[in-house]
């Protein structure tokens, strides 16, 4: 008696499954748009397409003392198509995440160990919204706008941070000013810093011109 | 005098045309993305594209007395990237679309033959809302939710169900349960059902474990 | 031993419940925005909202032997923030729905009763689609083409539209010419039409100027 | 020679910080729309709007024992219109969050402490996806899909999961069958489960009818 | 004591860069999907796929008097993604941009030279909202609506239009009804003009049928 | 025989005619929302709420010898919930628009006069893409990356960037950075900037701490 139920459903909803777009793993190999990757094929997918073991410890011996690891699609094709990354935060003693922005997601900060304070500028009469964070506490950094993380405690801290996007882009100030060829004239001009303060960063991060 | 309009005309918005994108035909040949599939070249694209005859009566001849016939992108490849879908619904006697969620969409039923009673239950302290609905009656199922469709007259019903996308997804919770090999004992803990309860479905449906 | 649990659970969860926000049923007393109308309050909310009986056959009394009844965002609040509605189409023997587009929603027809002739007309090199549908057949109209369906059999039609959006608006081209007060001229050097022909039209619908 | 450029420069951009929307703290007095809830003027908005310290451990002295401790927009307005929540998750030993769905959002599960078994059931082929986790690993739920997390250690279990929005939502299966006032025999018809399998759980989930 | 910085800041992010989607630039020769094209890969990108001189003056002989010239994603394949794209209107003296809409876009027109005359015909009962717009006005045209622009001053106009989406679309009314096969009959049912009008601008545009 | 017509189609459409939302413009009055400002009732919305005369030429008498004049929903609100705005540059001789981003839009630019030296950041290695825009070229500025533009040329310039958002934002690297109370010390540590820099700049533009 049970068997024709079995049967029947099988072929009842067949068809429709063939339609199913759940989930969509990035394939990689073949190029991005707008909205993502194109996805794998469903049969091909695993469950190991969906966790990811590599939020690793990072390196914090150098000069920021700090290490950002992310799990962005690139690292974790699984996230493609569903509006959410996740990226671990080791800071060291006296370690920084310096001035940055994401300029295309929003992100929280969930702080796991130590203390942390962290801070964001608004364009709203350019108000900086600064909170010292423990263990337990999160903050919400809006989308593009300039913000960083120190580790203002005596420990190590670690926090994870969940971005609106699985591609969330990540452009550090100093990087953009100082670590190019953007012509030092025209860096000058534009953010109206000191010749000698421009070359002495560009001299840091290899930038040239 | 009239054919220079004409010949200006047709050069003039020329290579504007090049970029229109007012529809896009599913390529099923090529792999999806996020956002559907890559678009079928418009020169090849005809009428037949954009309608579709596979909407016919399906086969109650089942212990649900019911059937699902879809026009998700993958049966009418029309529809891809145009936010919308439909499908029809046949219900003999007794009939049942058992409990099920369109992770993707929300959805809108039509009546056509018969009563149907539906229902959907809200995540909001699990309030149930129960209609039955006569010939001509229409009622919103919200995107995700658990919701269910039963033939509550005498007579054979029929509806159309309209989705807000091109591929809504379809997750009938017993087929989730128990038409997989999830194991037997990791189900109980997750649903609380009775081992025998789930056996005996797992059974019904082809489950293993 | 089951009333721990019973407790327990609504506790655990109360929280979280007061952030749902399954659907959000229109209160049309309150400015609607960009994104639709403010919710009801869930508490207010009932099984009414969600289910609508004004699809009531429309009247066909008329010179172009049609009727449109929508159950858009202003007649059926349910659907506010849904991304769908329905309209219900009568068109008695030679009954026509004249061109138009529906600026913010793509639109599929299901035809129930009688015969149908329906096209549309993409930008891309002007290439009209037209089909006849019969009972059962379906058609897509993509977001904001010029389309229109007329009675093509020799009985009564009906059909249902679904739109992408619950304020799918509705232009109708010959309202938009001829049913205001946009001057004569201004219409004859922007459509090109005849002076004459404008004037007769402008009767016909009432407009002025 | 400062002065002026000092002046001048808040002059010079003085009418654009007017329409600055770089944030949207929820005014949650207010009616909620489709989109979230309408902000909280930015005069009026403090540093203690972005970040939130109420995370704290859930206790799990109950029978599933487990506890959900959100930070929806409800609980943390500053997340309104950005795209994103989070909610800490307490596992005790042998802890279980049952099978749910979140219609509105995907969720990144972060395992802190503990080992976690998850899973997500897909709809195409009813597709189990089944991973244990420890600490540091992550998984990706997609979005509406049923899902569980049970802690499979032997110590106490902690997590953070971050969702695509700031209402996710939050369906648990058991609560929409067993824990409101849905007739059992409806119930029944719909889920295929046994009279008394029903009526158990609703004696012990507080459900009637 | 620069170096390690130089180089540790180097291998830091140097995994987040592979994921940064900052831009999508339109490899126009792979098939295009409902969100846009396929990216050129970012290595092959250069300055020169971010500028574009192709918005020349058009040549106005014609009958209309009036040219368009589009920076859409087909012309400038860099907004591909980015939702937005130009285009730019000269009118000789009394000339014409005829009714017309873009389904897919908002429209703001920046006039730079000349009077033009502008209006957007609403849905909401048919309200015409007419403008004369001189030398740096502008004007919003909302998306989907017909509107026109036409020269009303006695010097050559220049306008840029903006548009809300890489790809606007564009559907001039007289172009959709008298330019293609749509037979003269349905024509004439499906917009109440006269066989004769209809012939006559059929022969003008070079429609058939 | 006219007469019927014109009476019977005003009743036909009518009460669709309620739900248009063709557009949306901002009552500014009231408080917006995550996806922009309550709409002003269709009733009261004239034609001058679509038109704006308000782009007049900037004072560059100033120290950047440039002026931006925004358009956004604040000051045009008939953009709202259209996904567009605009803004005039004026810049004098040696005129500079700073490092800035807008963190929720992308940005075209039109040269209109004059020659402009226009750049972005990317977040891909810190390239930076440098075009030398003379009058009627375009560039396009992806959402949310640093950029700026220089008057390059021997005479004023003028242009006008459009915007893929009604309120784009705008954030000024050195006002986010030294037109606030931003201390010192956190300033200095995670920019890496000279903290004599840092109060020079902070004396030129009013900072504190």
């Amino acid at each position: 008696m049970f068997i024709p139920l079995l049967f029947i459903f099988s072929l009842l909803f067949a068809s429709s499954q063939a339609s199913v777009v759940d989930f969509c793993v990035a394939d990689l190999s073949l190029p991005d748009g707008p909205a993502g990757y194109p996805c794998k094929k469903p049969s091909t997918v695993t469950e190991n397409d969906f966790a990811y073991s590599g939020l690793v410890p990072g390196n914090t011996s150098n000069i920021i003392k700090a290490a950002v690891t992310p799990a962005f699609v690139a690292q974790f094709p699984g996230v493609n198509g569903l509006g959410i990354s996740v990226a671990r935060l080791d800071l060291a003693v006296d370690g920084v995440i310096p001035m940055h922005t994401h300029p295309g997601a929003s992100e929280i900060l969930v702080v796991i160990e130590g203390t942390i304070c962290a801070g964001f500028i608004s364009s709203f009469d350019n108000v900086i919204y600064l909170k010292t964070l423990n263990k337990g506490d999160i903050m919400i950094f809006p989308q593009g706008l300039l913000h960083f993380q120190i580790n203002s405690g005596t420990t190590t801290a670690l926090a994870y941070a969940s971005f609106s996007s699985p591609f969330p882009g990540l452009q550090v100030t100093d990087f953009a000013f100082f670590k190019n060829n953007l012509p030092t004239e025209l860096l000058a001009k534009t953010t109206f810093l000191d010749i000698a303060q421009i070359k002495k960063l560009k001299a840091v991060l290899g930038g040239t011109n």
